[in-house]
């Protein structure tokens, strides 16, 4: 079992530290801007980290539910892969976001485009199991059979 | 092992697109109010859909795990059940919020219940699984055997 | 499967429960301080409160994340118990922060230290597992042989 979802959990806990390392850049931009809690808003470099922190933070459980329903249902190591993907992304929209409002764009389309594979993976992965499990009937082993 | 969770993981995707559906509502009403990132405020309407949102952000987290709880522990078919309903009650929320502050209150209230309900049933199935695996009592062996 | 992680699962539901009482002490302090919604700031002590849940929603899902991990790839128990220790100084965190903004680095830094060690267990049991699976090579099976 636990070896099913390694690579799922090793993703999963180098994001959570990617999201640990967006906070620590938001407490040293307050000290670098002087911007006290509970104050949220400052200097324009400021706004755009916290501002870059919490849209990362906004579609980080959705990440997580796509990237293991696609890895569970659909296929582990893809799955994976296209995570660690969303990881490189949200490096590049962050530091892009602190430079200007601009710099996001190229991390941000680029985190939606892997959002859309992995739901579409998991999607897939879970109407092969309905038809699997309720129909008796399974796309995967009928291509298995096929090749 | 995936089949028992097949329809969990067809009510989390579901609501994990819900998430991005909102989000990009937001970012249409950023648009329509020339609200630009990284501001978070301006025009009323763009205040209440921003809101709105962050409050279902809030709030996705907690719903994922009691959902799972719930439906692990408990009863995959009504927690999933709960699930497409509380999908349901965070679109009238969102949308009710986008017209009006008061239009939030159904789905906010619906919400409520569902979350509500989905920690009874998780804590319920908890409570049952400790009896069982640390005392050896079950309550639902014993009902079985009882009707 | 189920009797594995049913620690994990009672305290996550827990967590998820502190997440809900948190924001019903946002729409509490609301009220006490007449700041209606979708306005988010207003008295300091609601700002404070307010800032003090949304630090909590940020850090949730990597908490429940590093929790699964460390319980799932090294050892259900002490995870647990640092995961109680977690909702345990957003406790000290939250009430801290309500009342001071200094008021709330205790229970911060006791969340830190927690994370720490949830993240340290959860990357040594995958480091572990990927051993084990890969190239057939298991540190704790080697343990438990000279102990």
């Amino acid at each position: 079992m636990a070896g099913d979802l390694i690579l799922l959990a090793a993703v999963s806990l180098l994001s959570a530290f990617q999201q640990c390392h967006f906070a620590w850049l938001v407490g040293k931009s307050r000290m670098k801007h002087k911007v006290m809690p509970p104050a949220v808003t400052g200097a324009p470099e400021f706004d755009r980290t916290f501002r870059a922190q919490q849209n990362c933070v906004e579609f980080y459980p959705v990440f997580l539910t796509v990237l293991w329903t696609a890895g569970w249902f659909c296929n582990q190591e893809l799955a994976s892969f296209l995570g660690l993907l969303y990881v490189f992304a949200r490096y590049k929209y962050f530091h892009g976001y602190i430079r200007t409002v601009k710099g996001r764009l190229t991390g941000f389309y680029l985190n939606l485009i892997i959002l859309f594979c992995l739901v579409t993976l998991g999607a897939a992965g879970i109407v092969n199991s309905f038809l699997d499990e309720y129909l008796d009937f399974s796309i995967t082993k009928k291509l298995r059979k096929l090749l």
